[in-house]
């Protein structure tokens, strides 16, 4: 019998793991001890491929904007930009308890840089004016955030004893009801925004 | 000399001490131990009050709600709506880091849902129909929500060694851009929306 086999470290099992453990258990459980403890190895070893926590989020966010789909070559712009969300969405929505930890952590992610070039030149190749460039991917993004962020849980608690009259759409509503206002959203969005365009190149 | 003046709990005290917590150091900072540190009394004296962390957070989804200016006789609804919204935005926006907390908790306060009425009141005497009343609440709040959460941090690390061509915008990008992208969101959503509406009505 020869030894036990060595668990193989690289870099994107540690990360893998930390986003296993993030999905499973919340943003408060990320630590690099508890993704050793994961892996079964000691803490100290996962610092020859990642620097810290903070590096594990990095990390992280490059994990799921991978999951991205960027070839983006349809057209009109309003396409790219529609392909372009929905590809955020299913790829951020698949990981609603990761993006607080996201957001709270500037972006040094070459994928994720990759990501807004390509939502840029879609929006500049269709004429937007340079200023009006960031304001418009960010304002789409604002969207998927928000939808990402709440893919997970119920909205609304079971009908309150004495609720006020009018709302009780939100007590039956689930992913089904989700799926129709990331669609109402998404459309209207890139509706107005393709009004807003046609008024610049008019 | 009498006796040092005993602190005054009440429920409301004991909510915004756990807010302040949570501004100041992030939603895995909250719980009851920690708030009665906070307020310089011991845990078990806390639950005349409240019932536990989840009814913590219920009780700042409550604070938050309340901060919302919520009497709109603006008209058309297309102001209602815009009304709604930056006022959702200043009350949420003031804490993006209860954003998350908030969001994986069910709905149960009476002011959240008094919130709803309002908007779903002001879409159905505009002429929305029942089953558009909900997708439209939500995808604003999808975009308001995202808007929130990102107040704080900033979105990109200062320029990279090797950043892609045509991001250069994302680096000097502050709280001006964050507005801008804001209104975009918010003008190009409820242009698109009364697009919608006006398709409907016809």
């Amino acid at each position: 019998m020869g030894r036990p086999p060595r668990r193989l470290l690289d870099r994107e099992t540690i990360v893998r793991a930390g986003l296993d453990l993030v999905d499973a258990h919340g943003a408060d459980a990320l630590s690099v001890n508890r993704v050793a403890a994961e892996l079964g190895v000691k803490g100290p070893s996962l610092y020859n491929y990642i620097s810290g926590r903070d590096d594990l989020v990095d990390g992280i966010r490059e994990l799921i904007v991978a999951e991205m789909e960027l070839d983006l070559t349809v057209t009109p712009w309003t396409a790219t930009l529609d392909a372009w969300a929905r590809s955020y969405r299913a790829a951020f929505g698949a990981h609603p308890k990761a993006v607080p930890l996201l957001v709270a952590r500037p972006i040094r992610s070459p994928g994720a840089l990759r990501a807004y070039a390509v939502a840029f030149a879609g929006l500049r190749e269709a004429g937007w004016p340079e200023h009006r460039v960031l304001p418009v991917v960010w304002a789409v993004e604002c969207f998927l955030l928000g939808a990402a962020l709440t893919a997970g849980p119920p909205v609304v608690a079971a009908a309150p004893d004495d609720p006020p009259p009018g709302v009780e759409a939100l007590f039956d509503a689930g992913p089904k009801e989700f799926d129709a206002a990331f669609e109402t959203g998404l459309a209207a969005l890139i509706r107005g925004l393709a009004f807003e365009l046609d008024g610049l190149l008019r």
